[in-house]
Parts: C-alpha cells; sequence; structure tokens
C-alpha cells in the first residue's frame, strides 16, 4: 500500500550539489514505489554559519527579525535546488518556503514555535503526483514576518509537516543509521536499537544522544507520530534504522534500552542555607534572569535548620552562574558556594523501569563496585541519572552498558 | 522640505560588510534631515553568480519557477543586513522582500514584469520613522509564488516603488556620478550632463551607456518618476548627480545631448528576396522565433522586384542568427545571405532634434569629412543611429562629440 512520508535531510546530507543529486535519487526511489514524499531540508553545511559570520560583521546584538529574514535563505536555497536536481532526473517537483507551506509560528524571532500548518495546498500538489520540498528551520507569523525555529528548527518542521499532513512516517536523514544502546564510539559494543517508544528517546535525546533534536521527539510524543531515524549515507533502502513510535507499539518492554551521557555540564552547590519557603526561587531566580538554563536540581534538607542545594548548568555557563550563585549566597548567609566543571552525567533509561523496582539501586551497586563515586543523583519514570567525576565517565558507561547486559 | 525618497544601490554598492555599513551611513543622513527613505538593494556583489553556478551544477535547464526561488535569496540577505546596519547606527528600518513588500509580477519566472505595488504598509512604517529596506529584483505572483525580474530588476523595482508610494525621486546610486555626454573612457572631454529628459535617456540608456537600465526608465518615462543617478562612492552629499526628469521641467533644450555607442551587436543582411507582402515577417519570425532580439532594422527596395534587409542582432546570437537567416534565404530565393560581427553603432540624441533639421546630415557629412563608412542608417524622433565597421568606432565618437561641440 502506498504511504504518505515526510523525509527530513540535513545539512550534511546536501552539503554539495553532488550530495544533493543523490537526495534527489533516493526520493525518488519512494516516489516511484508509489508513495507520496514531502522532503523537509535544512541549508547546506556551512551556509548558516557564513550567514551568521556576516551578521555578526555588521550587528550581533541587531533585532532578531533582520537576522531571521537573513538565516532564512539558506534553506530557500536549498529547496530550489533540490526541485531542480528532482525534476533533473524526471520526477515532478516544487518547493515552498516556510511561509509558502503556510508554516504558521508565534513571533519569537529566531526561536519561534510552530502554532499551525495548513497544508492544503501541498496535499493538492501531492495529489498531482509531485515531489513537495519544504524549507525546515523557518515559517511566518499572521502579519507575513519570517521566522526561524532555531536549534533543532529542520527536525521539528519535518514533525509538525507530518502531523497536519496525516503521514505515515516521519523519516530523519542523519549520518548515523539509528539509535545505540550507548555511543559506539565509547563503547565498542554498543548494539543499534531497531525500535524504542517515543518516551524513552525523549529522555536519550536530552541526555545527549544527538540522533534527534529533543524538540522534534516532543511534537512527535504529543501528536504520537512514529520518526524513523536512517542515514542517508547508506546506498540502497536495505540500511538499518531505528523506528521511534508509540508505546504499545513496542512488544517486548526492555528494562533499560540505552545508556546515555553529557559531559557538558558543571555542577554548582551552595550550603548551609537557613531553610525558609521560597529559598529555591530566592537561589533559581537570578539565574534563569540572566537566561542561563538549569538541568538537574537536587535538594537535602539538613539537620541543622539549613538546606544544601545543587544543580547543574551548561558548561559554557559555569563561570557566570557561579559568580551569581556566589552574590546570593552572601545574601542569603549561606555556608559556602562551590562548584566543579569537571564532572559528567550518565543515565540510564528504559520504558520497564515504571514496573520494576530495584533498577536504580542495581545502577548504584555496579557504579559502587567500581569504586565511582555519585555526586549528584535524578530520577524519572523512565530514567535514573547520576553525577560522577568526568574522569570516571567512560568506566561508568561501560561498566552500566554490560550490567544490564546492553550488548547481548 | 522633507521628502519621499526611494533610493536604489546596487551589487557593487553592497558588496562587503564595510560597504553595507557606508550605505546605512549615507542613508541615515538622509533619513536624519527628516526625509522619509526606502531603499531598494540588490544581491552582495557575486553572490548571484554563485547561485547561478550552483543552479548550473544541477540542472541548468530546470523550472524557472525553482530558478528564481533560488536566485531570490540573495537580495533577501542584503535587505537584512542592511536593516541591521542601520538599526547598529541607531536607525529604526524594517525589510521587505519582495513578497512582503506586495511588488505583484505576473509569473514569467526570470523575467517578470511588475503589476501592482500595495504600498500601504511600507507608508505605515516610513510615518513611524523607520526607514524601509526592499529587496529588488524580485516579486511574488498572484499566488504567491516568489518570481524574479530578469536584468536590471533592481532599478526597475525602485522606479516602480518610487512610482507605488509617490515618491518625489529616485535615486539610482551606481559607480558612476551620473550620464556623460559619451563614455569619458573613450573622450576624456566628455562633460558631466546634470539634468536630462527621460525621453533622452532612454535613448541613452538603449543605445549602450550601461548608467541606469532601460526598463526602468520606461517605467519612469511612463509615470513621469524623475531620477536621480549619483555615485555611491561619492563622499558627503556634494557630489554631482544626473537628474533625468520630464522634458517641460528642462529649461534649455540642447541639439544634441550626447553620444551613444554599442559594440556588442552584429549586423545581418539577406539580398534579392522576391519582394511580397509579408516578407519582413517571413525573414524575422524564425529569429524571434529563436528568441533572439532584433534591434536595428533596414529594408530597401530594389529596382529590380526583389528588396534587400538588414538588421542587427546581439553578437551573442550572431552565429545562430546567421544560420537560421540563411536557411530563411533557401527558402524564399533570394540571392544571398552575409553578416559581419565587427561592426559598432554611434548614436547621437536630443530632444532639440525634434525641431531642428539638418542634425542628421551634419553628423553623416562629419563622418564622410573622416573618410567613415555608413552601413546603415536609423532614425527616431530624437535619435539618429549609424552602423559603422569596428576600427572606427572610436574615431567617430570623437568626431561626434567635437562636431557637436558637446565638449563645450
Amino acid at each position: 500500500m502506498s504511504k504518505l512520508i515526510v523525509q527530513k535531510y540535513g545539512g550534511t546530507s546536501v552539503g554539495s550539489p553532488e550530495r544533493i543529486k543523490e537526495v534527489a535519487k533516493r526520493v525518488i526511489r519512494y516516489h516511484d514505489r508509489g508513495d507520496s514524499v514531502v522532503v523537509v531540508v535544512s541549508a547546506m553545511s556551512g551556509q548558516t554559519n557564513k550567514l551568521v559570520e556576516l551578521i555578526n560583521e555588521i550587528n550581533p546584538g541587531g533585532s532578531a527579525r533582520e537576522k531571521d529574514v537573513v538565516l532564512s535563505t539558506g534553506e530557500q536555497v536549498t529547496i530550489g535546488l533540490l526541485s531542480l536536481a528532482l525534476e533533473a532526473q524526471g520526477c515532478p517537483a516544487r518547493s515552498y518556503t516556510g511561509a509558502q507551506a503556510r508554516v504558521m509560528t508565534d513571533n519569537a524571532y529566531c526561536k519561534a514555535r510552530i502554532s499551525n500548518i495548513d497544508g492544503s495546498q501541498i496535499k493538492q500538489d501531492l495529489a498531482d503526483g509531485k515531489v513537495v520540498v519544504v524549507a525546515g528551520f523557518q515559517g511566518v507569523d499572521e502579519h507575513g514576518n519570517i521566522t526561524t525555529l532555531g536549534r533543532g528548527g529542520s527536525d521539528t518542521t519535518a514533525v509538525a509537516l507530518a502531523v497536519a499532513l496525516e503521514a505515515d512516517e516521519c523519516q530523519i536523514f542523519t549520518d548515523v543509521d539509528g539509535v545505540y544502546t550507548t555511543d559506539p564510539r565509547m563503547v565498542p559494543e554498543a548494539k543499534h536499537i531497531p525500535k524504542l517508544a517515543l518516551e524513552e528517546m525523549l529522555e536519550m535525546a536530552s541526555q545527549g544522544s544527538k540522533v534527534l533534536q529533543i524538540r522534534a521527539v516532543e511534537f512527535a510524543h504529543k501528536y504520537d507520530m512514529p520518526i524513523r531515524v536512517l542515514s542517508s549515507f547508506d546506498e540502497g533502502d536495505d540500511g538499518k534504522s531505528t523506528l521511534v513510535t508509540r508505546e504499545e507499539d513496542i512488544m517486548e518492554e526492555v528494562l533499560v534500552r540505552g545508556v546515555a551521557f553529557n559531559k557538558d555540564e558543571a555542577q554548582l552547590t551552595i550550603t548551609g542555607v537557613p531553610d525558609q519557603p521560597g529559598v529555591a526561587y530566592k537561589i533559581l531566580g537570578p539565574i534563569s534572569d540572566a537566561n542561563i538554563e538549569v538541568d538537574m536540581i537536587v535538594q537535602n534538607i539538613g539537620s541543622d535548620g539549613t538546606t544544601d542545594f545543587t544543580f547543574t548548568v551548561h558548561r559554557n555557563d559555569y563561570e557566570q552562574a557561579k559568580k551569581i550563585l556566589c552574590d546570593t549566597a552572601r545574601e542569603l548567609g549561606a555556608k559556602d558556594c562551590t562548584g566543579d566543571d569537571k564532572i559528567a552525567k550518565v543515565s540510564i533509561i528504559g520504558g520497564g523501569m515504571r514496573s520494576h523496582a530495584g533498577v536504580a539501586s542495581q545502577m548504584f551497586e555496579a557504579l559502587a563496585k567500581e569504586n565511582i563515586n555519585i555526586r549528584m543523583i535524578s530520577t524519572s519514570e523512565i530514567k535514573v541519572s547520576v553525577v560522577v567525576d568526568e574522569k570516571y565517565l567512560e568506566l561508568a558507561v561501560r561498566t552500566l552498558h554490560e550490567v544490564f547486559q546492553l550488548d547481548q
């Protein structure tokens, strides 16, 4: 049976005229077997950086509206070129900018959110047998201003289009052939995962498995849109892929699906804070006012009526966050204010954790056996994360991968 | 009194971040003295060529619609960058793509014609004290498809916007400071012309004085929009310029305004054609079917019931046109079919010719004195053009410049 498929190709996949022709060839294989294909593309690799350089030479602090006018041209070039490549190989095609595809967004320039997509004209083109090529990463607000979606925008465009068009599948072509139990560059025994739940992918993505952008996974999760991750470097259609789909569609639920890790964070601690209502807000308020995102947060109540408070931020924000925190510490009469940017976060993720107790303690035991000190713990329904010294990262990942038998 | 001015800057004027900042500085001088300013910009020099190269690597014969999607990005980059440069210098600005400016065109992709511009939103921005920056060379058809206007498109955008907004003046900034009596590189005595009539400029432009695109001058002529040609390389506002305006606004009408010339043409002749109704169509029809533009046309009726027919085409089209003409010659039973691509066209132009007889014969006499053979003659109300051997071009131009006292 023929399907409606939305495919997304990133900047590397369309990085040169030759690569664009390869993408056209692949799209045509799907089109020729009767599928309706909508292709979402990024800017050719390097192009967005060139545009950013131009902007920075002129006015790095300038208005986000005008930056979006400049930045959105990268994808516009690619849609025209891919449509021309499809035509050159005999396949009727039609390009759409974000505005032409009616990818409606709010007007938060440079990080706009999609509110709605009117897919009626695209559906008409598909019914006429055309391949539709849409610019990722961009949209238009209600007044016709061009907006861009920010990081991960093209993945989000693809998923949102798939939802709007009621596609059967959203295929994300990238430089890897799917999701692995952990990073194969660190653990050669890492196994390819053919199928996992959207919730699991959400945790994997946010934990640093950089295959899919978390916004896109969140969108897919919200609307139950299955995503398939494939490699655009595979020849033919027999390559491996990972299908990310609804939990109900995954027959065998495993205890632990994978081990994710992240070396981009730094830890900040404030100790001996007089415990009183609103103390968490007093500590984190100034941090978020400075536009610094906080990831893990742990609070312990001490015995002497004071509290210890630890959180992590991106390593790039470490110095600034530490300065703000130490100012706060003085104001609150806290005992001490410390930090460490040589840490790493390691997480185990798996939908099966919901119904199985003891996974967390199994994790802690395994790390203890290797003498790896745990500095922070944070848990969700399907994830346990710990912060360890950066130097133990590799050992921790290998140990957990083995203990939970992910290599089998 | 404050004015509404449309300014156009070409690719060289916005060729680098530094040049864009210079343009911003110049725009702000007008804005600061209270003028409302709309700026039309081209793509940064070299950008359009890069885009054309990408297109040609993929599908040079591909659909014009998709080519326009790619080509229109060049100007879109410039409008964003110039708006950022204006903001950086403290001047509120807002960019418009062709579509956002509602530059409505037909759907003749790559050579679209402007049908209408809805300037209401631009007027609102001007009333709010903003500088409005519009992408030249591009528009949008009634279905929202992106179109480009083809050669000279940015000049045309500027004039059309000036007309739609009822501007006081359309200023074209280029790399020369206006129009001269002839090309100063050939005749050092050439004089700057501070003011000339639109009709005269129309003839000058079409005769190869490459200061303004003829389409833009035609548009200005049709709607009586004064154009001022200025150099974007002049510092300050005291530079020279040429105002091109209605004939009525020019007090002193001169006999000959300037000498224009053109080395880009080639001559084709078919002799001894049996004279019968429709012969001109039979000769030129196949040429125009091949999309070859014909410039001068001269037909002489011979004494033996046959006719000789001569015309000129662009030198690039010479070989193809000659082949077509010789095929036609055989079909029509003509005597001969010849051609020459080593020719040049020289024209004298001036509104005063209308009321003064004898200008043409004065021209022919001057050329005869120098032993320059005239191969073709064509005249209009305010212009006399002759075709001469290319080797006599410089002598012809100098002679005419002197004879009509243009150096005084």
